[in-house]
């Protein structure tokens, strides 16, 4: 191939990501049919009255061609209506709401809008993996704060929230070059929601700084404990943050693409403008059906009976035990991986994390994800003993992953 | 507002675009209702047999969720089958197809997946809008190449094909930072098909100076004469050619947001690193339909009446008969505009078929679009004169158009 075809840096990185190797293994595993907890998509569908309204929406001409790219009407005033009681206030519907393709699509509509070449943005470890392109495409520079675990992660099972911000660390990672901080609560894939105070700690940094602050609450429907949506923490905070929303969560319809930001207008604005940029507009019968579902939420007790339908099972192994979303981590730091093990090259020089998934994809069928794709190479260590388990299946899968899971006895280390 | 908190450069143009003026001036038209031949959507439904695989494959739980990031299989495999006959071997589901978030979202895939910072990207002109932020946003450097119309456009009915490149103007426009040439056929807004010779002489610069071809294809179903595609003129030419393709334009569902690419591994490869960092993955249920219609157009003679269907018809003033696609060009020299016409400011400023789109809306409530802002400003003169028409309409929606057209003959220059 000629030297003139190559592609772009952006596009070449050669490790392979963490998705294609847990889906492959799962699909290559010799315990067929897999029970894949890895990937965070439902096991269920959508509930029907949100599904009965995309059928419907099919029906009208107007909900098959193009949206408005800032977004469908109907949805953005369902958005006001749902989200305007956690305010406090109206949010007003044209200028302080805008559709995106799913909240990663938002989410680099945000970066877009207002990074340029060199500007730094500040990510707590562990980290979405999605960050990283979408804030390395428009040219920024990504600055690491870690979270630390609690140090009896090991050996007992222990609320998320006990993972820890040092914040002498975090101002010591602001520099004049700050322009946006990534907030991510519940985070993925540790399941910790910050508290009230710690929030107003790291949102008085970025007033101090004027750091805009981005704040992924894509599980804001699925909480275990009480929490602040950090924009209502004042008005000087609202003014620079924007929050972001996904009706894939909310709804189970992890492919239905349709996400949203919430902001002020002199913030909103810019996300709308670069969004076009990117995809143009947002798929349409399926926004209207969102609007549908935030409409008819409350009288279907849609939002209570989710987060019943939810709450994480006992695994009968040390656990992180997650404050909000579907994730559970797991410490399996007591199970010994035969020393002669095969392991493919593109798993063998990956931390243990990644020979665990392996191995449990081999030996129990079981699928899940290594964090530590989830941290810089000089941080992965910390969760190299866990896994994270997406619990938003089924019962019957959830019961024949705790089934295989038992398989795992044999393998204990003997102390 | 502080400082710290603006935005970056790439979404703040001052200008305001084509698509906001003429949907707001539409909407405040005092000729309400308005009847809307601007933006390209249809005014119907897509087909019931697409219907009816939407609403089925939302009764799916994994329909539902995540896509592959590289597209549904069964859309892949559909793909395969309807454009491997063009090809003349198989086209390889896995490795030579990928499913975007409509063409749009591909293209900029496509960029995103080779531009690097300073890379020069041909357009000939007129260009579609898009076209511009997808290639700026990785950083590339657009070079325009113009077409140029035939001189009597003025005063005859044309066709569309007599718009011409100069060849050596297009070889001079060549340099060693040249890395892409986006070819738009049948184009927009003009409606030209470039003839098999036509596409020879770009693909043999293309291939002696190892230039990526990107062919925005999104049309391929509505063509009047011959059609070439011009990956298929060799398997040279198809090792350096990316074609993009649209469910939305072929299925009457620009609001589905569902796209492809199609060329070799080598590229689309990087094509398909390059989409899960913009948007992660497509929309799943939507796919799954576009993957169902395709299978089944032929069963239901969907292509051959989808071009019946969109001939254009007699619009008694001269226009540019296109040769693929539903936009016509429509020549308004003869029309004389009130000298002491009140335009609004960001209208003025604009050349003359911008004006002619906002008295049409104003005086008949007729939107079209002013092809203008398909050129740069040094030749947006080319087209002045011109207005864009959308005829995907009912037909009822275009005999109102003619009637309400027939108001213009109290504007005509008296000879």
């Amino acid at each position: 191939m000629s030297e003139k075809l190559k592609p772009a840096a952006r596009v070449t990185g050669n490790r392979q990501d963490v998705w294609s190797i847990i889906n492959e293994a799962a699909a290559a595993s010799p315990k067929q049919p897999i029970v894949n907890m890895g990937q965070g998509f439902f096991g269920y569908n959508p509930p029907d009255f949100v599904l009965d309204a995309a059928k419907q929406a099919l029906d009208r001409v107007e909900c098959n061609q193009y949206s408005p790219t800032k977004g469908r009407p109907r949805l953005k005033k369902a958005l006001s209506d749902a989200y305007s009681p956690f305010w406090g206030r109206t949010l007003d519907p044209e200028t302080e709401i805008t559709i995106t393709t799913g909240a990663n699509e938002g989410m680099l509509s945000a970066f877009m809008a207002f990074i340029e070449p060199g500007d730094e943005v500040i990510v707590f470890e562990p980290f979405f993996d999605q960050y990283v392109s979408n804030i390395e495409m428009p040219g920024g520079k990504i600055v690491y704060v870690p979270m630390h675990p609690p140090k009896e992660g090991a050996v007992k099972t222990l609320s998320a929230g006990e993972w820890t911000i040092d914040f002498d660390e975090l101002e010591r990672a602001i520099t004049p070059k700050t322009k946006m901080l990534v907030l991510n609560t519940r985070d993925n894939p540790v399941g910790k929601v910050f508290s009230r105070e710690e929030l107003q700690r790291i949102a008085d940094l970025c007033l101090k700084h004027q750091i805009i602050i981005l704040s992924d609450e894509v599980y804001d429907r699925l909480f275990y404990v009480p929490f602040t949506r950090i924009a209502t923490l004042s008005p000087e905070v609202e003014q620079i943050t924007l929050t972001v929303g996904s009706a894939g969560k909310n709804f189970y319809a992890t492919g239905w693409r349709v996400g949203w930001l919430l902001g002020p207008p002199h913030l909103i604005q810019y996300v709308s403008a670069a969004h076009p940029r990117i995809c143009y507009s947002s798929v349409s019968p399926l926004q209207e059906a969102c609007a549908i579902g935030f409409e008819q939420a409350d009288a279907h007790s849609f939002w209570t009976t989710s987060i019943a339908s939810m709450t994480p099972q006992n695994l009968a192994i040390p656990y992180s035990i997650p404050q909000g979303g579907y994730f559970v981590m797991v410490n399996l730091s007591a199970v010994q991986i035969p020393a002669d093990y095969p392991f493919p090259p593109h798993v063998a020089h990956r931390p243990r994390d990644f020979k665990l998934a392996w191995f449990l994809i081999q030996e129990l069928g079981v699928a899940a994800i290594p964090p530590s794709e989830f941290y810089t190479d000089a941080n992965s260590h910390i969760v190299e003993d866990y896994l994270r388990f997406a619990v938003c299946k089924p019962d019957e899968v959830l019961e024949d992953a705790k089934e295989r899971l038992r398989g795992l006895r044999k393998f204990l280390k003997k102390e």
